[in-house]
């Protein structure tokens, strides 16, 4: 981008908005709506497993991978490739269960599946993410693309992969006005405690996202031209 | 982005996407919703000024203006600059108008203000366009900045633009998915005309906000090393 800027300090800002954001969801799964739990009778706590494994497992994780290249810059190419894609699939998987639990807790309540547009671009961004991963480990790693291939095919990847981000980002934007929707319809405050450390916990992923999007983007030392990691020609 | 594919085809989506985004918003709001009205007994006509400006007025003349560069590259640098800084003044009055519709509307019912996550993102995002308006006003076309100023502020500027534009979209998205929360709360089938209509328009402004985006960051020529416009040096 010609930002004249090192995305390290950008990387130290996110982590510090991870551990934030990770410990204001769990605050608000486990003290005000009464914790994570796979099987229960009180179903709201399989419920809870959900913001808890997106924001976490899915996001976390995910904003690791991608920012992998910039944490370990003098790491040996094929070793942060090989971090990246594995954050990546367990971010994928720990997604996977976590949209299970939404769907196990609509289902064993009689709540509707697959009506709102938090379900809907959510499904299509871990769908997204997975098509992402399957063509990043083929191209990338194994069998491996051609050098010509992969040199014109990097920035693509880049480039998509941050698409799937924000989608990613907008989803769970979307996933907390939702659920703070339905609390607040139930009844509880709107400027009370629990609204405002969901909001609150909503722009603290807002920041963490665009902190992990300036680091993908920005070169991890100044003198190079551009923000991806060079391809070796082996 | 060193993508090797040129703006101009982006901008012809964009521009095709903007023109469904808006007859859709259009069709909610008039069929489904009743129509428009800046007074009005029946209080709902009020609220629906709120999207079809917010997306026609703020969102889609705000993308005009930051793809007129690549829309116009061949035009003088100081006439696209112009139209770059009028669409976009346009854009913060007409999406100021359309904040001040839903304020209107909620006063006038005894609907809370300020409570949502729609809500704090919108003051947001409106508050940093209007300061990235004016420190762009101040430093690219009057009193102007010093050239080396400039240059190295303009990456900056189309950074934070393209963040704040990422932000507006995601309020939007934010702002169907309350809307249509609360009109399916008070009875409208989660899996009716209406809420694929308004689940879809949503749909589209992603995809329109992904091609604008590339189109802003993708070279109006492919010999050009990067998407911004040059600074001319007088």
């Amino acid at each position: 981008m010609g930002l004249g800027v090192r995305a390290a300090p950008f990387t130290y800002v996110a982590h510090a908005l991870a551990v934030v954001a990770a410990a204001m969801v769990l605050y608000w799964c486990i003290h005000f709506r009464g914790g994570l739990a796979f099987e229960a009778a009180n179903k709201n706590l399989i419920f809870n497993v959900h913001p808890v494994l997106m924001l976490i497992g899915f996001i976390i994780l995910g904003s690791e991978a991608i920012m992998v290249y910039k944490v370990l810059p003098t790491v040996n190419h094929d070793t942060t490739k090989l971090i990246h894609l594995i954050l990546h699939a367990i971010a994928l998987v720990l997604g996977a269960v976590g949209i299970y639990c939404a769907f196990k807790n609509h289902n064993e309540t009689g709540i509707a599946n697959l009506y709102s547009l938090h379900s809907w671009l959510g499904i299509g961004t871990i769908s997204l993410y997975g098509i992402q991963w399957i063509f990043g480990f083929l191209a990338f790693f194994f069998p491996k693309a051609a050098p010509n291939v992969r040199k014109s095919a990097l920035p693509w990847h880049a480039l998509l992969g941050i698409f799937v981000y924000i989608l990613a980002l907008a989803t769970a934007e979307l996933g907390f006005l939702e659920k703070l929707t339905f609390l607040q319809s139930s009844g509880i405050d709107k400027y009370g405690p629990e609204s405002f450390l969901v909001n609150f916990t909503a722009l603290v992923v807002v920041l963490f996202g665009a902190s992990v999007v300036v680091a993908a983007v920005a070169p991890a030392r100044l003198e190079e031209p551009q923000g991806y990691a060079p391809i070796p020609e082996n």
